[in-house]
C-alpha cells in the first residue's frame, strides 16, 4: 500500500480530484487540516487566547505541525501543491523537510512558477501540472499501467 | 566552533552585515552562491545549452544543491532571510530541509510577513527582525554575553 | 492511526480523562505501569532482593524502561504529565528522550510550574492546562474539529 | 579527544572542580550559559520585551537551546549534576536527550535523590556523589589510571 | 512476514519462478514495473514529450525512482538477478541502495559474471545460480527446512 | 504487541518454556533456526558443497544471518541466553548487535558466567535466571502484574 | 573543505585530470586502489591461497570494501566514471550506495551510454561528459566562478 | 586517515605487534583498558565499594563501556582478537556492536575457532590469523601496497 501526503494550497478542489481519481488503487492519503479559519485558529481556540498576533499564530501553527510531521513522516509520497496566488511558504517548507527525509517529492504547480520553485523541483521526482497527471503516476507507480 | 548556514535572500547586504558584526567570535559562516546570474546559469555554463528553460534550471538548480547541502548539513545553526520581494521558495524550502536535519533555525523576517511564515516561524528557535540580532544571538550562544 | 504515549504524574486520574475523552477518535494510548507499588518493586519481585535500596530501584527502573521505551518510541505524540508535587524527573527524562527522537512533545501542568519548565515547555507543540485541552488537541489533529 | 558536556545545577563551582581537575587530560569541556540572569533574560534582551512571562520565559529558552543542542550533540559523554535544591527538569530533560542520543551518561547527585532520579541513573553509565570521582572517571577513561 | 524485492533483469520468467515456487510461504514479493516499453515511456506519457532523449530517459527513470525506492526501503530481503546480456547498471545500483540501507541482499546470476560482479558479491549474504536456490533460501529463512 | 527475539543457546527447551509461559500475553516470538544440523549445513545443501570447512561454514552462517538480522531488527526486546557449556559467541555478537540498535535486552544466564559476562550484562535491562524470570517480565512489561 | 571520492574506471587517467584541474581549491580527493592486479589479488596475497576463483576474488573484494566505503561516507560528493567498456558493475553499486547515503551524486559518462544509466543518472546531481566538466563543477560549488 | 580500534584479548603483545608495523601509516589506534586488575576494579576504586560481586563487576563494566563505545563509534575499522583462552564474550559483543553499526570489521583468530566464530567471521571483511596480516591490510588499504 502506498501513503500519499498531499501538502499545500488549500483554496482549490485539487486534493478531491486526486483522492477521486485513484478509486481502485492500494493507495490511502492524508492531509493537513483544510479549513483554513480551523487551522488558523486552533491554538488559542483550544489553549486560551493570545493578544499578541505572533503568538496566536505560533500557537496555532505549532499544533498544525504535530499533523503535518505525522502525515509527512508516515508517507511514501509527497505531493506539494503550489497554487497561483499567496506566499505558500509553508508548502515550500514541507517539500524541504520532505526531501530530507527521502520521501519521493511530486510537485503539482503551473509552468509560471517554474523559475522561481527550480529548487524545490530539482529535489523532486516529478513536476506535474494538472491533478489527473498525479492520478496518473499513482496508478502507473502501483499497477504500471499508463494512461491510455 | 559554531558553524552556520546563512540561507535565502540575496538583494541585501544582510550576510556581510552578520559576518561583520561577529568578528571575533568562534564561529565560521558559508552561504549559497550569491551572484545571481552565475547561480542561474551554472548548469549550461558548464554542462551544456539546453533550448527548454525548464531543463535549463533544472540543471542550475541541481549544481547549486551540491553546495546547498553540504552547508546545510555541516551546519549548527541555519539563518534563514526572507526579504520584502519575491516568492523565496528556495528559502523556506532550506528551512524545511535544516528543520527535518535537526538544526538549529534562526529565521530573519520582517513583520509584515509574520502571518505567512508562521509554520517555518514554528520550526525555529529565533524569529529576529534585524542581522544585529542575528549577531547578538551568536554572540550569546558562544559567549553568554548579552547586547549592553 | 495516530499513538499517544502518556507520560508522567500517577496520583490523579488524567489519563482515564483523556482516555475517556477521546473515544470516537482514531487513536491508542499507551502508558508506563501506573501501579506505584509494582512499579517500584518490580525488580526485586522477580530477580530477587537487594539489600541496597540503591540497586534494589536500579532493578526495578531498569525493567520499567523496557515499557516506557517502546511506548516513546512507537509513539507519535508523547503527552508529559507534571502534577503539582514531587520531583519528576522521570517525567522530564521521557520529554527529553521523545524531543530527541522527534517526537510530537504535549505538556500537561499547571502554571506555577511555567518557569521551571521552560526548556522542557520550548521544546514542546503544545503547553497544556487541563486534560480536556488535550483531548481537544487530539481531536482537531485527527479531524479537524474544534470544540464549540 | 573526549569532549564532555557539563549539565545542571549552577549554583556551585562543581564545573569548575571538575575542569580544574582534569588538567593535562585530552578533554574538552562545554556546558550551558551559567549567568542564571542572562540565561533567564537573553530572549527578550536581544529580540525585545514581552508582556506575558511565558512568552518571555519561551523566547529565552529557545536561544539557550540552540547553546544545549550543539553541547550535547557534540559530546562523547555528557556529566549531568543535580543539586540539592529546586525542580531541575531542565536536567532531567537533558540526561533524557543524552540518553536518547546514546551520549555516555554521567550523573552527579547527593544520595538522598537516588530514589526520586532512578530512572535517570538507569540510563547512566556511572552514577557519582563529588566532582573528584567525575575527575577519577575521566581519567581512567583517558588513561588507564586509577586514583591512588 | 518476509517482504522481498525482486530486482534486476526483466527479460526472463525468474520472477514468476520464485513467486510460484514460494507458495505457502509467509512471503510478499515487491518488484519493478517489468514492462520494458512502459518503464521506458512513463515519464512522458504521463508529464508529456520531450524532445531530447536525455530528458525522455530522465522523468521516466524517476517516476521508476518512486517504485524502486519504496520495494527496497520496505523490504528485508532484497534479490537482485544479473542476465547474461545487457549493462544492467540499473541492478548494481539498487544493489548499492540495499546494502547501505542494511538489507539482506541475494545475488542471481550465471557464473560466468563471478569476476564482474566481485564487490557485489562481496556485499550479499547468498549467491545463487537459479530461481530455485532463492526459493529454497526463503523456505530455509522462513522455516527451517532444507530441500531433501 | 510486544515482539521478542529469543538468541543463544539450542540445547534445552528454554524457548519453549518461555512461549509457554506466556500463553495469553500480547507477544510474538521469533528466533534463529535451533536444528544444529540445518543450520550448519544449510550453505552448502543449497548453494553447493565446499571442499574447505571455513567456506561451508562461511555460507552457512551468512543464510541464517538473513534470519538473525530480521528477528533482531524487527523485535522490541531481545533475550539472549548463555548455557553452560560452548564458545557461544553468536550470542554475544547478537546481543552486541542489539545493544548498539538500542533493543531492550535481557539476558538469560546461570551465576557461573556472572564475571565474563559483565560487559554484556552492564548493557542489559534485566539479568535472569530462568526462563520463569523472563516470563515475569514479559508479563509485568505488558500488563503490569507482579508474580504472586 | 570539500572532500570527493572518485569511484569507477580505472583505465584512462581521468582522476589524474581532475586532481590537477582542481589545483588551489579548497578540496581533497580520495579513491579505490587503481592497480588492477593489486585490487585483483589483494586478498590471497595478504590472507593466503584459494584454489578456488570465487572466493578469491571474494577475500579481495572485501578488503577493498574497507577503503571504498570509507571513501564514500567520508565524502560529500562522489564522482562516479562509467568509462567505455567493462561491465562496471562496482562503478553503479558504488553509485547506489552513495545515493542511498545522501550523497551528491556527480557522473562521468560517455552519451552512448545515457540510456543504459538513466537510473543512475536520475539520482545524480550532474551529468558531466569530461573530466574538465567535472573540475568546472568543484570550482562552481567551492567559489561561485564559472569558466570563462 | 584511518581509525582502527583494536578490541578484544589482553593477554598478548598482538596491540604492540599492529602499531609498531604500521609505523608510518597514516592510522591511529585506540583500543580498551588493557591493565586487566585496573579494567575489574575500576568502578568500585572510584565510585565505592560494593560487597556483592555482581555489581561490583557491573560498575566496572560500564565505566569501562564509555571507552569501548567511543572508541568503537569513533573507529572507521574494528579489529578484534580471539585468543585461545577464556570465554572472550566482551569481543564477540564489541563485534557485534561494531557490525551493527556498519564499522569494517576484521577478525583475527587462531583456525581451531572457525567453526565457533563463523557468525562473526561471517559479519567481517576479514579473517586473519596473524597481527602481520592485519598490518598488511592496514597498508593495502590506505597506500594500495601488497606485502613483497
Amino acid at each position: 500500500m502506498l501513503k500519499v501526503y498531499l501538502s499545500g494550497e488549500i483554496h482549490t478542489d485539487w486534493r478531491e480530484r486526486i483522492i477521486d481519481g485513484s478509486q481502485g488503487l492500494d493507495v490511502t492519503f492524508s492531509s493537513p487540516v483544510t479549513d483554513h479559519a480551523a487551522s488558523d485558529d486552533c491554538g488559542v481556540a483550544i489553549m486560551g487566547e493570545e493578544p499578541d498576533k505572533f503568538w496566536h499564530d505560533h500557537k496555532g501553527a505549532k499544533l498544525n505541525a504535530i499533523r503535518t510531521r505525522k502525515g509527512i513522516e508516515d508517507a511514501d509520497v509527497v505531493v506539494v501543491r503550489f497554487g497561483e496566488k499567496y506566499k505558500q511558504w509553508n508548502a515550500a517548507f514541507d517539500a524541504g523537510m520532505a526531501a530530507a527525509m527521502g520521501k519521493s517529492l511530486v510537485i503539482l504547480q503551473p509552468p509560471e512558477h517554474d523559475h522561481a520553485l527550480k529548487e524545490v523541483d530539482a529535489a523532486a521526482l516529478a513536476v506535474t501540472r494538472t491533478p489527473d497527471e498525479v492520478v496518473d503516476i499513482l496508478r502507473y507507480v502501483l499497477t504500471g499501467k499508463l494512461p491510455t
